[in-house]
């Protein structure tokens, strides 16, 4: 058996997310299809972290054990062959030690969040950004999200279906940007809850909008409480966009 | 009447083209049938340039002409609530004089064209760009596309539809540029001939693609002969930017 680790790239838009569902189509099972078409083998695809349905992946990172003897090119090319034409991509597959671990190995996960900040509806990003109709002072998104940064608990932003062992956390970084009437919310960390950066992009827009200050935000974080929750964004303008890995 | 100046975005992949066809759907048809909803008059939209089935606008510019008392913020308003769920809004609407015209008062008309220069199928960005699987030489491609710069006659790059009098064009400015996989043409002229984008991006790739030298463009160009045309770039890549006006 090769282990081989893969870059993976999708539109979350016909999905109902990363993870097999019995009641609808899924990322992992269209790769695993297209695998197991590829090498005649039952394959099983682990992923860096799971994906809700509608969130998107610039570059997710996986892996996959196979027999068949095949170079990684070779497969990364036949997995696209049959991938097609699900809105799913490997954009790179390599071979990697049998103790690799997508999900295991994983020193830390980036997420990118997109805001168009406008009155006209959406249409070339129609899907793949969060659409908010009034302003957003960034700046103060940026200042009060700093007070996120480090070790909480962060039950207030976290879903009643969330599978953690514990809702403490290490937020290593968030950043609000603008370029006009696009908003980015960058965030890393070594892992999140679930719904955890969409809650938080959610809280952050009120206090862009200026419904909560800064001080409502620490307060409802200190709370730990999901009731406190203010906004959970949509899942439209999420994207997984990197996953570290020890050299 | 009072004359309204709209700026366009709209995701070209469901539309035959800008123009009112027979056979299938418009952007035209689109506001027309929004303005007429809004408004109960039987309204022409003039634009700043048409556009090929497929082919998008980040700021298309229009004009149209309505009786019924309306602020120019109300009549966007409108037309965007009733262009849902067709991929079209109205991003700026404004009163301008009743001399000013969509296509005739404009000086100048840009187009962006991406390519995304990698073997992987394109999943976030299908329709939206054009896949070129070998890589370009971005470089070679800027250098060669400063033989277009200038008056020319573009009948090499001209579609056998197209309907402009003339041949010659004078292309103010071309730039190849690359991010990472992303490659973008950014052109500008007065006007343009049917294709004359797609048909430059096109015989572009060539070179980038080292199947033509720069010499072989320049020769092209002088044949000023159809059947000399290398490659038409498909319209999925292409972008319609920004029209020019009187200050």
């Amino acid at each position: 058996m090769t282990r081989y680790a893969l870059t993976v790239e999708f539109d979350g838009r016909p999905f109902m997310g990363w993870q097999r569902q019995a009641h609808g189509p899924s990322v992992q099972q269209a790769i695993e299809e297209a695998a197991n078409t590829v090498t005649g083998e039952t394959v099983v695809v682990h992923a860096a972290g799971r994906t809700d349905a509608g969130v998107h992946a610039v570059a997710m990172r996986a892996h996959l054990d196979v027999a068949k003897p095949l170079t990684a090119f070779r497969l990364g090319e036949a997995l696209n062959a049959r991938l097609r034409p699900a809105p799913v991509a490997i954009t790179a597959c390599e071979a990697v030690a049998d103790d690799w671990h997508a999900r295991f190995s994983c020193l830390g996960r980036a997420y990118t969040y997109r805001i168009v900040n406008r009155r006209a509806p959406l249409t070339l990003e129609r899907g793949l950004a969060w659409q908010v109709t009034q302003p957003l002072a960034a700046e103060a998104m940026h200042a009060a999200a700093q007070l996120l940064v480090g070790q909480h608990d962060f039950t207030t932003f976290r879903s009643a279906h969330c599978q953690s062992a514990s809702p403490v956390k290490t937020l290593d970084s968030i950043a609000v940007t603008r370029d006009g009437d696009r908003l980015a919310v960058d965030v890393a960390a070594r892992s999140f809850l679930h719904h955890q950066v969409r809650s938080m992009v959610g809280c952050l827009a009120l206090v862009g909008l200026g419904r909560w200050s800064a001080d409502d935000l620490g307060d409802a974080l200190r709370a730990a409480d999901r009731a406190r929750l203010g906004l959970n964004a949509p899942p439209d303008g999420l994207y997984f966009v990197e996953a570290r890995y020890p050299a």
